[in-house]
């Protein structure tokens, strides 16, 4: 073990042992052992993500995690602890994981239920009325099926948006994966809400051996009343957390806020303190050139959330405006909503799409090269969660996923990045390791029990689908 | 067996017997035993994909497949012969084959080759000069890879449009799947090679059991001339096939035909007979109102293959018109295009790509629904390559594709048509049959050795990639 690698395990563990503090104790997986569990990948080639230019591929590879940290990154038949759990990575290309940064993960239990209509109609004659049905154990079943999707899917960590919150951190902890978890909250819940999500947000922040942190989940400045937002603000400041929001969706919601308040939704943020305290906005499609100095001036405590897929579904042009953001500092990363519109939670997909959908938005056909995709989907995810630098490196987490190239689809590889970017289907993905745990091995899931799973999820559907009139968690009406 | 079906496979094995007369009859799989061979797949869902209206699934059924006819459809526990071939079908949905009306299958060499670049250096500086390097090998060997791709990805009928036509066609009769093929003719190889495709398309057309069918494939109005699609048009009249060619691919290229020469590529198609002989029009972006009084005239004869994923790559606005086109009665299928710009033969996502790129061009997300999407792959693409009703009913072709929507990117299924649409990728292709013969079978392709085949491409790789200075197949410059 290097030195470096043996500080920052002391420090991971100083933190964990400071979280113990905390309740939810049970979710610490801090180690009693003398020490840490040692996992070798054998044999593998290595994805790079550097912060700027081009990503490249190691070939041949020895990975070993020592804990949850990456330990040394070196050519293929270095020695290794008998006691060393081996995974054979020959054939296969080890990544950093894919960071789904806006979701609202339980809703997998509507995937397909609300199909070609536009958005309003989605909202208030569909998904809304639907969610109203919802009961905590749904949400929980909800979110474990969909953390299986997602670590079937080389996901590593989302960024979560919804109701019932306590639910989900439970299943995360148990599936093994990182989230940030926001509560969703309308000011039509009352102050008493908005009281049980701060609670919410201070107490499980850095659960789950630290796989787990929180935000404030306003809804969005069109179902959350400026004071709301200022009170939600100032408890992300004192805890120490972010605020993620639903705002700019797109670009009738701007429109709106301006007829209606004579100020964008980004203006919203900024006199309520929202920007102040830092903030993941989701989508984002209608910032205007107006709201550019705003974000620049926060731009390091800023990330935005684009989900291409739903505004192609519910025809909302245009698409977030990725390069100006990236221009201005701001953090742009992919996530797919959720699968009530998205269908599933595919981030290779969003990836593709958000690389796509950019090109043809601006014309350019050599914008968002396959490296600023994978760059983007990696890195700005990491950065979206506030998590560190993702790229495999020694002294990196210890968040990988296997993926292989060799299907039918993919073959003659000639650039692994377009590979990955233009060619990949979840089921490529082979292995998926995160912060030194193993969550699927060869496919197989070990930390889900997914027949359970889908057989619970299947006996809740008639139920939660069936619509009740007058009864909805809310009006859209932005 | 009915009668009408006994009446058809008598029909049928005449005009094999007729194709007997021609050569290569070493493809055509006339059977000498006494009576046809009989499938059944048992206590699969199947799905109806009507002319109009609403697609819709029906549970429980056994298909009985004799010869290359379904002989029925019935609820599952019919008594069956003892010599009948089973597969079991329980928990799949059998759906039509879907059918990529616009490809050139060797071009899997090169995908992830010409990544990030505008369509003219995509041509001139990347695929032409890299095209100049192939053998007849090699695109025997990219083809063969094409249909193992496309079986497994559930594609059981392809338009393919590429140079070594002969080569494609072999791979295509051993593989086993059904294909319309038109080999690539540019004036600039002079009037030796147009009556060369003459012949292949007339010696070809209807051969391999009458699963090869062909098309003229002259290239392009600005790369073949005038007199040359007149030639073309004219053969293709004589020998009761259709033209398959690239034409308005973008509004560029009819700006530029306006501009050259004061008429559109539609007008060029109408004055050289080349729609009256009947067109496969690949892409057709740039298809203006004035063209559609002469699409109209020629609705029926006429079909448009959309390839929204390179168009998004290649920056190209707008896509293809197609509710206007479908307006007009001209038929509107999906495709791929080649891989070197798709990356993948993956016909569900053309499919997915098609129906969210309209909504976002109409800006309605109400059109391209999902039955009308699904329609559009298996109904449009069978009428595009000239293929009967596919639908699976007594007496239609035994084209079946079983697809698992099992997996946790699909469950739970509210609606199996979102889930085709929205949800699918190919790894949910369990089995595919293609007129009665079994070509994959629990993801084991039958026809096709896959490990030799890449093992044979990836030979080819370095070669194929090496650029040479001032060695390219033609130059763009519409």
């Amino acid at each position: 073990m290097t030195t470096s690698t043996r500080d920052r395990l002391t420090a991971a563990r100083g933190f964990l042992l400071f979280r113990r503090s905390v309740n939810d104790c049970k979710f610490l997986a801090v180690s009693s052992e003398p020490s840490p569990s040692v996992l070798v990948v054998r044999g593998c080639d290595v994805l790079r993500v550097p912060e700027t230019g081009e990503c490249w591929v190691v070939t041949n590879q020895d990975i070993v995690v020592v804990g949850n940290l990456i330990e040394s990154i070196s050519p293929t038949g270095s020695s290794v602890s008998p006691a060393a759990q081996i995974i054979d990575g020959r054939g296969l290309l080890a990544t950093p994981g894919l960071v789904n940064t806006h979701t609202h993960s339980p809703m997998v239990l509507f995937r397909g239920a609300a199909e070609d209509v536009p958005v309003a109609a989605w909202f208030n004659e569909r998904v809304w009325p639907m969610e109203s049905n919802l009961t905590e154990d749904d949400v929980a079943a909800g979110a474990l099926l969909a953390c299986a999707e997602m670590i079937q899917g080389g996901t590593t960590a989302f960024a979560d948006h919804y109701f019932f919150e306590e639910a989900i951190a439970r299943s995360v902890a148990s599936a093994g994966l990182r989230a940030n978890i926001a509560p969703t909250y309308f000011s039509s819940r009352g102050r008493e809400a908005l009281d049980a999500t701060v609670e919410f947000a201070g107490r499980w922040n850095g659960a789950a051996a630290g796989r787990i942190s929180t935000s404030m989940g306003p809804h969005a400045p069109y179902t959350v009343d400026d004071d709301d937002l200022a009170e939600v603000a100032a408890q992300a400041r004192r805890l120490g957390i972010r605020v993620h929001i639903h705002a700019s969706e797109n670009i009738d919601q701007t429109r709106s806020s301006l007829q209606r308040r004579g100020i964008t939704p980004i203006e919203v943020l900024s006199r309520t303190g929202v920007l102040d305290a830092g903030v993941l906005i989701a989508h984002g499609c209608g910032i205007v050139p107006s709201d550019y100095e705003l974000l620049a001036t926060h731009s390091t405590t800023t990330s935005v959330a684009s989900c291409p897929k739903v505004y192609l579904k519910h025809a909302l042009a245009p698409m977030t405006p990725v390069g100006d953001l990236q221009q201005l500092g701001v953090g742009v990363a992919a996530g797919t909503d959720g699968a009530a519109g998205h269908n599933t939670l595919d981030m290779w997909e969003s990836m593709r799409l958000l690389a796509m959908t950019q090109k043809y938005q601006t014309t350019d056909a050599m914008v968002m090269t396959t490296s600023d995709t994978v760059r983007l989907a990696m890195r700005g995810g990491a950065a979206a969660l506030g998590l560190g630098d993702p790229d495999l490196r020694p002294g990196g987490p210890a968040d990988i996923v296997l993926v292989d190239l060799g299907g039918s689809h993919h073959q003659p590889v000639h650039d692994a990045r377009a590979a990955l970017v233009y060619g990949m289907q979840t089921s490529d993905v082979r292995t998926v390791i995160v912060d030194g745990q193993v969550l699927m091995r060869d496919r197989q899931l070990l930390t889900i029990d997914l027949p359970e799973v889908i057989a619970d999820v299947v006996d809740r559907v008639k139920r939660l689908t069936t619509i009740r009139e007058g009864s909805s968690v809310q009006f859209y009406n932005p």
